[in-house]
């Protein structure tokens, strides 16, 4: 997947090359993912509102992949650059301003620029196809939210969190964790959150070592999203508390008769029910104001306005189920003929 | 880097490619930061013995790197692979043998194979040469232990740490860090730790946005390394529960006036001391009966025998703080002439 | 560079990464760029008559480049899908028509889909933003059509090619080779030419060794571009008759002294101009009628009606000039810092 | 694959990632491929003397891959640096001293260094790895020399080959190309030749569109190896002479009725036999006194001593055979699965 575009761009897309030939793209299906993450939808997210119209330019015909490169494009319908206006020239603290005019030397201040979290719908868009090849091979990649602040809810309700506003896993942490996210919302500021991505009807076996280990490269993918900074596997933080004893998992005839190691184990995939914990700071823009400098060196303060979410891990849950199907595509096709007598067999059936 | 080898193979080793002609390499550092790594010099790390003698055969010429790939060979000493006779076809519960197998379809029995620790000796080596480049730019990776079991440190005195059998950061909690690790050994048990990696002196402005953002890139080279499970940057874990009005990083003209990000904002290192949390499960060989499989499907009972670290975390750090020196050298070359008009002054020079 | 589209959906475009911040992006000379390879501008290409006209979508701000990736759209606004609806499930011989079918089980007959050379017009707009980058470090790339059929040129005078309606390096030949053109055409045919690419004002050091080599990148981006079927580096073909002594480029103090080498030793640029020959097939589209198969497996007879160019290689010469600026810009960043003491002065300065 | 090393190093070796495990590794057939690049064996090549014995370190267990990357190192034994005494300090032309310098401004200045042919040495051992896998999925790859100076045979005999000191091709011009070989090395001087690689047994299919063509990626491998200057599949630099009704390939019940193509169609594989011609230029060392400069730019004489190989291209035509061994067996695996019902079916299999 290569993504492009800017927040206050005409566009953002991403083009994804690899599909196999022979995917029946289902637009709807594409469009209800993306619908997931769009803002503007209700009170726990910014009110900017983003039609997240996708528009397939190449890659598919007669609703079906051609194994080509698959672009789509999602064109920027509200593009209120002026309320950017006053932070034209300061970098707002906890964003990439600062950095960005670092390594580049420009200021876009347009918010954000590329650094925007507004790139991350065209990733739900490319994992939308993921999911939908996957879904032809049994596997599944669920999303929801577990914690906000810190209500840490303990049930894992994937179906709930599906109808919930804040995509909440737990039923009966819901409402607690609605009031944290609206109490930050009305004292202009904003609040953390974490969310579980979990995949089930996967094969043992997907990854490859050292290279492009299964747990490091679902790392790279989650840390790689906008306000993560923490990223765990099965126990996690946890497991450096732990003794060997605790936190092996025996076998038996069923399988694994515990779940620490949350689906990897040498960096290869168990086969077992994977499990990302994905933890998003607060966002950073928050309507106090805040001492920071300016591209000119200056000590200035920084009051924003505008439209942000209180809590950005909501959407986010969804951005890293995304990320989790595309690398879980990647890595069923990786694996294909990974033993010889498999590759021999495949290949006389394609030959 | 592209590494090569298995626990009880001839030899492991590394070829590097892409470090610029003319550092000088001095084969006596690279030697000490093997040490550092190297198993069999106190009652904390495993009893098996190797030299891990590091032997440069390609890239350097008169003590100078050439520009071209060095390969460097370690070979393996001490193959004691009879130790491993009675668990030759059964999977040991939270090693790696399950997954090859189903990957691979075949059961190297020698200590893992290639998913052995061993393996990581030769990222020593490698990011010993990366931390060679990084000095001679003003940068300086370093590492420590802050947690074994539940025991967690508060202090991070990292010359403290080169100095310590178990590399602590905090020189009021290491005599009980000790304890804790003997008690999981003397019941021939292991135990969970966590490294602090830290990096300092970097400039602002390396990691490239999206694709091969810092952060993310950290979490990969973390994340691959055995036995972690979860990698944090910054408040990681707890930025979850803060408000962004406790997590936001002011600014004034020394810099940031609090350290919540870690050294990356967007991705993109922020000039700031970087700072990772990577943290380890106890090492799964223990010397307790398991339930577990055998390539036949048989439920058997694991019993090991033989030398394992009680705690993987204390040599873990060593080689994460390797992982960090390689990302921040590569970083550093990627980054160069990111601006056009550094470009032209570059080229020009070098031309 | 990423690309994607096919010639009769809805548009092309491509996604340029690593472009340096800064760089001033000047659209007038991008659209010229696309005017010399638009096709419908006279008797010598094919009437198929495209605006193409670029749309930046992301990475330019207020004129400049920002460093993050340039995504770049062209609509594609003439398509006569009717036109191929007689060849709709037969293989055009010398297409890829045949080889796509394998491959992906799928025929995608709106001309040649993904195949289809329209897809190099999104190259020609990414090489004119790698020529852009070169210009500024005062680097030169040109091309022109030496060869049509048989009537090879002798003289190279570039200037003269950007005026020639076929890219024509002789004007003493100009004339019999757009004779051979229009001979085939009128004959139903097509006919090969051979395009020239050079660069000039290069410094010494480009190119990558043993992986990443100058001539071979070199090779692989034109052996890329639709119907090319040879490339040739310096004396080409031709060396393999001569003897060493022939050969060997001797050099004095103002440089090579002879140029058969054509700009690399070694897969390393040696600073004199690159010159690399790229030879063109005939269009394999031709009215007259060819036995093939069709996708049930039949035999039956391709008679082709549409609009195609007589000779490919001359608005190929565009995509080959196009592609070694892209090949070039890459590996002039690639090699910023390859030796230590540059490395450490570069490093200073941007830090 | 990745190879390290120099001629005149300890050793020089490779790691090959990405073999399928279970592969049964014949030791023998890897060293009787080495023994046909091998030097030292008769008076077409150099006198120099090489063991050339491959030691897998390294990705074999009990005879079979494991799936984990295979390092191969071979040891030089014969490092007879004095030879190069008096051209320590120059640079010697057609050879990459010059450019090496100019990149890395170090002169390794025994016998070309990483630049030397001794490289080649790793990619032989590697294709033959990559040979025996394709051997079991019944895609074969041969080569021969066509061409010495002017003389070009025209038969394709390839078993002759195998037993051919100079690997020829054509028995009737065998003569003849060899006394062209020798007249070069009693004149002090060498002489240029090419090359025919050549796979059958081959699926239609390989090779990705646009981004990893087969014919872009062979032309790449082909141009990357020591003295190639140019690169040709099919009727190569013919086909510019052509019309399209001469070089199109029609297609019948049978498969393709001629064979312009030379195996690939829009950069994907047909099926059809593979033909590549690889040419390279007279070994740049001769025994004759020319005019170049030395590292403190100085015009000297460059006057050689020592063993070299009158005709590179002989024992080159063994690499570029590895060389598409390497890149079928690459494009064979990335080609599993493109067609969604050929991944269902494998993967149901595999899982």
């Amino acid at each position: 997947m290569t993504t492009f575009g800017e927040s206050h761009g005409p566009a953002i897309g991403c083009v994804l090359d690899g599909v196999p030939a022979g995917l029946t793209i289902d637009e709807e299906y594409i469009q209800a993912q993306m619908q997931r993450r769009r803002p503007g939808q209700n009170a726990f997210a910014t009110a900017r509102k983003e039609a997240d119209r996708v528009e397939i330019l190449s890659g598919v015909f007669e609703g079906k992949s051609t194994g080509t490169p698959i672009a789509m494009v999602i064109y920027n319908t509200n593009q209120k650059s002026k309320d950017y206006g006053n932070v034209k020239d300061l970098f707002r603290p906890g964003h990439a301003d600062y950095t960005y005019w670092a390594k580049y030397g420009i200021r876009d201040y347009r918010g954000g620029g590329r650094s925007s979290a507004r790139e991350t719908a065209a990733r739900v868009a490319a994992g939308a196809v993921a999911k939908l090849m996957l879904k032809e091979l049994g596997i599944e990649v669920r999303s929801g939210i577990f914690q906000i602040g810190d209500i840490v809810g303990e049930k894992r309700d994937f179906d709930y969190a599906l109808k919930s506003e804040i995509f909440a896993l737990d039923p009966d942490r819901e409402e607690a964790q609605k009031a944290a996210v609206l109490r930050a919302k009305e004292a202009h500021d904003s609040i953390g959150g974490a969310a579980l991505v979990e995949a089930t009807g996967l094969p043992a076996g997907l990854g490859e070592p050292i290279y492009y280990k299964l747990d490091a490269v679902l790392a790279d993918a989650m840390m790689g999203i906008n306000a993560v900074k923490a990223v765990e596997i099965g126990e996690g933080v946890h497991s450096a508390e732990l003794l060997g004893s605790q936190n092996d998992d025996e076998m038996g005839r069923e399988g694994f008769l515990s779940h620490h190691h949350g689906g990897t184990l040498g960096g290869i995939g168990s086969g077992d029910r994977l499990e990302v914990k994905v933890y998003f700071k607060p966002t950073p823009s928050i309507f106090k104001p805040l001492k920071t400098l300016d591209i000119h060196g200056r000590e200035v303060v920084c009051e924003l306005k505008g439209r942000h979410d209180p809590c950005v891990a909501i959407r986010g849950s969804v951005v890293a189920e995304a990320m989790m199907a595309l690398v879980l595509a990647d890595m069923v096709l990786l694996n294909l003929g990974r033993k010889m007598d498999d590759l021999v067999r495949c290949y006389r059936r394609e030959a």
